[in-house]
C-alpha cells in the first residue's frame, strides 16, 4: 500500500483516537503521589493487546512497565519509550478546565499528561493502526517502553533495562516526545541534559514557636534554608559548590554550528511567558539557545515553611524545605553531584540541612550523523512540508541514558508536542493538527525504517 | 464581703465559667482570614450584657470593637484590653483534638484561642460573677475594650482609641495576659516590643515554567526571594538594613537589674521546644534573657512558591512570597522600619521585591516604680503565695502604646497564661489551676484598686 492511504486512514479515523486519548487522560497517574498508576498502566496495556501486541506490565520497585512486542516484516526493531505517568497538577484554581476532564478546545485537547506524554503514545498507537488498516502488518517489529516514573526521575528503570536487556534488545530508539518549534517547524532533539533532584529540609526545633518568643534566641529553620540555599547560587548565576563544574566540557564548534542553524526564540519566550529580561544579559541569539540547554542548572522548584495563609500569623517556624533540580550535561553524575552538594552544605556549616535524594540521571547524545537520525528528518521533510531542524539537546530530562548504555541504540525524536503546550503547568494542552502529523511522520518513519 | 468568699464563689463554679469559656472558643474567629469576626463579638458582647455591662459594638476599618462598662462603688476606673480574635489553627495535622472543639485533658482545656485570648478575658468576667455574686457591685468603675484584630497587629485599634479616648477614660489598665513563668511563679510584664509585619513577594513571569526550559536563562521567583532574604540577615543573626539599628538604645542597668532577678529559662527551653543551642552562642542566664526581649528581630514566619507536594516537580516558579515580622524595642517606628527595608532593597537590586504592609506598632513599657503595679504585685503575693517576678519586657508586641499614648495610663499584666500554652501553635491550651488563680487575682486587683 502506498503511503498515502496511510495518511488517508489517518484523517479519516482522527475523532476516534482522541476519543481514546481522552480516555487515557482522564485516568489521573501521578507518579510524584502515587496516584492511579497501577489503573492507567492496566489501560495502556488493554490498548497495545487490541493491537495484537504480546503485552506484559512488569513488577518494579516502584511504578509498574507496560512492556509491549508486535514482530513485523523486516528484522529490524523500533523501540518507542514512553512514560503513562503525569506531573500534578496543582495549582488547580489556574485550569481552565479540571484536569483530568479533557477538553476541546480552540483545536487543541486541553488535559493533564495530553501532551506529556499520553498523546505522544497515542499517536503513535495511531500510526499503528493505520498501517495494520492499510497493509494487515507491520513494516518492521515495533517494541514499547512504557514507564511509569518519568515524571518522578525514573528512579527504577535503570534496572528494568538493564535487567531485560536481551528482551527490548532493538536497532533503534524513538523517544517518548518531539514535535515542532514556535514556527511550527518540526524539530529533532538528539540528547536530553541529566537531572539530580533533591530536597533539602530542615528541623530546628519539635513545634513551631511563638516568632515573640523565639525570634532572636532559636534557630529557625526558614531562615536556616534560606541561606544554606543562597550558599548553592548566587545573583550572578554561578554555582558556587566546588567542584561542581570539574567535567563539564566546552561547548562544541559542532554544537555551536547546529545552533546558529536555530531559528530564534527569544521574543517567544518574553511573549509566552511575560518577562521583561533574561538572566545573565543574554537578549537572544546562539548564545541564549546554548544557555538554554548546554549549561547546568540549579533551580528552586518549591519553597516551603511556616504560615502560608492569608494575613500575618507570628510564628517561628520549626520546618523548612526546598525542592531543587540540578541540570546536568554529558559527564557529570547525579550521585557524584549529590555528594559534591553534601560536603558543600557541611563545609558552609549546614550540616543541619538533609538531603533527599528525588532521583536523577546523566545527560545522553545521540551522534547528529546517525543514519536513523537521516531517515527520522528526511520522513519529517516529506511530513510536515519543511526541513526539520535539529536541536543538540534539549533542556529536559529523561532517562535515554539507558537505552543508550544497556541497548546502544541511537535515539530520535518525533512527537506531537509545540512550544504552547503548556506540559507541567496548567492548561496542559495538546494541538490536533500536530497530533495528526505526528501519527504521519512515525507511520512514514516506520515504513522507512523497515524497508 | 471578705475576699475568703469571693474566693470561695470562684472554687465552686469553676465548671459553669469553663463551660461558658468552651462555648466561646468552639466560635472560630481567625482574623488573619476574617472568619467568624462578627460572630465572636456578638458573643462576647452577649456575656457582658449578662453581666448588666453597658454595651456597645464599634465598626471599624476591620473587625468591630466590642465595649463594655459597668460603674462602681469607688471614682477609679480600671480599663480591661483584650480580643476575641486567635491565631490560625493550621497545621490542623498536628493538633490531637480538633482546635475549634474545646477537650479537657489533664487539667487543661485545648483549643485555639483559649490560651490567646479567650481564658484571659472569660477569668476576668468569672472574677466579676465573683464580685457581683458577694458583694452586688463593683469596687471600682470597669471598662472592657475587646478588639478583633489582635493577632493582625490592630490595624484599626489606634484610630478607635484615639477617636474614643474620652469614652475609654480611666487610670489603669490590665492587658490582655499574664500568668505564670516555668516554676509557676506569677510574672508582671511591664512592656512590649514593637512589630513590624510584612509580606515579602515576587513575580517573575506570567506563569510557572519546565525547570528544562527556563532553568538558566529565566529569572526564577523563588530565588529572588532566597536572595533578598539573605540579604536582611546572614547567620550571624545582625540585621543588615542600613539605620535599623540607629534607635536602639543600650540596655539600661534598671533592665539589667530586674532581668538578673529572673528564674533561668534556657534549660526549660531547650527541653520544651526540642532545641539543641541557642543563636549567638548564647546558653543561659542574664544575656540569654536580654537577647530574647530587649533586642529587635527579624524572623521568617513563613515560606512559599512552586511545588510543595511529595516528590518531585520539575518547574520554575514564578511567584514567591515570605512572611517577615521584625520585632521592635523602644523609639524604633514599623513604618520607619518599613521605609528602611524598601530602601535595603532597592539598594540591593531587589526592587522586582514588593513590600505588603501587614500591620505593626512601636514598643511601649511601664515604668516598674508606678504605683498601680504595686497593687498588682502585692496581691499576686497574695493570691499565688508567693512574689510575683517583674519582666521589664515580654518578647511578645501588642497596641499597648496606644493606651499610653491616648490614655494615659499605667498598664500591668495578670492572666491565666504558662509557658506550655503553645500560643499560636498547635494544641494551644489552659491550665484550669491557673484559670481559677488568674480569675482570683483580678479580683483581688479590683478590690484593692477601688479601696
Amino acid at each position: 500500500m502506498t503511503i498515502a492511504s496511510i495518511d488517508s486512514y489517518l484523517e479519516e479515523h482522527l475523532d476516534e483516537s482522541i476519543a481514546e486519548l481522552s480516555e487515557l487522560c482522564a485516568q489521573p497517574s501521578i507518579s510524584a503521589r502515587n496516584e492511579g498508576l497501577l489503573e492507567c498502566a492496566e489501560m495502556v496495556r488493554a490498548m497495545l493487546d487490541q493491537r495484537g501486541f504480546t503485552t506484559a506490565i512488569f513488577a518494579t520497585q516502584g511504578a509498574p512497565v507496560v512492556f509491549g512486542e508486535r514482530k513485523g516484516r523486516s528484522d529490524k526493531t523500533l523501540i518507542f519509550y514512553n512514560h503513562y505517568d503525569v506531573q500534578p497538577p496543582e495549582p488547580l484554581e489556574l485550569w481552565e478546565t479540571p484536569p483530568f476532564e479533557p477538553t476541546l478546545r480552540d483545536g487543541k485537547l486541553f488535559a493533564r499528561g495530553v501532551s506529556d506524554d499520553k498523546g505522544h503514545l497515542l499517536s503513535r498507537l495511531f500510526a499503528i493502526d493505520a498501517l495494520l488498516a492499510t497493509e494487515g502488518e507491520l513494516p518492521c517489529t515495533v517494541k514499547f517502553v512504557i514507564e511509569g516514573e518519568e515524571e518522578t526521575s525514573s528512579k527504577n528503570l535503570e534496572a528494568f533495562v538493564r535487567d531485560h536487556a536481551a528482551l527490548l534488545a532493538g536497532d533503534a530508539c524513538i523517544w517518548e516526545f518531539g514535535g515542532v518549534d514556535h514556527n511550527d517547524d518540526p524539530v529533532e532533539y538528539l540528547g536530553l541534559r541529566g537531572i539530580c533532584y533533591v530536597e533539602l529540609s530542615v528541623e530546628t526545633a519539635n513545634q513551631d514557636v511563638h516568632s515573640g518568643l523565639g525570634g532572636s534566641i532559636f534557630p529557625n529553620a526558614a531562615w536556616r534554608l534560606v541561606w544554606a540555599l543562597n550558599s548553592l547560587k548566587g545573583p550572578d548565576e554561578t554555582i558556587r559548590i566546588p567542584g561542581f563544574y570539574d567535567k563539564v566540557a566546552p561547548i562544541t564548534p559542532r554544537t555551536r554550528e547546529l545552533v546558529a542553524a536555530l531559528p530564534e526564540v527569544a521574543e517567544v519566550y518574553r511573549q509566552t511567558y511575560g518577562l521583561d529580561h533574561f538572566l545573565k544579559g543574554l537578549t537572544g541569539g546562539v548564545d541564549l539557545q546554548i544557555e538554554s540547554a548546554h549549561v547546568p542548572t540549579c533551580t528552586i522548584c518549591g519553597l516551603t515553611s511556616g504560615y502560608q495563609g492569608a494575613g500575618s500569623k507570628t510564628v517561628l517556624p520549626a520546618r523548612a524545605s526546598a525542592k531543587v533540580d540540578f541540570r546536568l550535561v554529558p559527564h557529570q553524575d547525579p550521585a557524584e553531584i549529590r555528594a559534591l552538594l553534601r560536603a558543600h552544605l557541611d563545609a558552609q556549616g549546614f550540616s543541619d540541612v538533609m538531603i533527599t535524594d528525588l532521583g536523577g540521571n546523566p545527560a545522553c547524545v545521540t551522534d547528529p550523523d546517525d543514519p536513523f537520525i537521516k531517515i527520522v528528518t528526511s520522513t519529517a521533510a516529506e511530513v510536515y512540508g519543511r526541513p526539520m531542524h535539529i536541536i543538540p539537546m534539549s533542556g529536559g530530562s529523561g532517562p535515554n541514558f539507558m537505552f543508550n548504555k544497556y541497548l546502544n541504540v541511537p535515539i530520535a525524536t518525533s512527537g506531537v508536542g509545540d512550544p504552547n503546550s503548556l506540559a507541567h503547568a496548567p492548561n496542559e494542552n495538546m494541538r490536533l493538527d500536530l497530533y495528526l502529523l505526528g501519527a504521519r511522520h512515525i507511520a512514514h518513519i516506520l515504513k522507512a525504517f523497515g524497508a
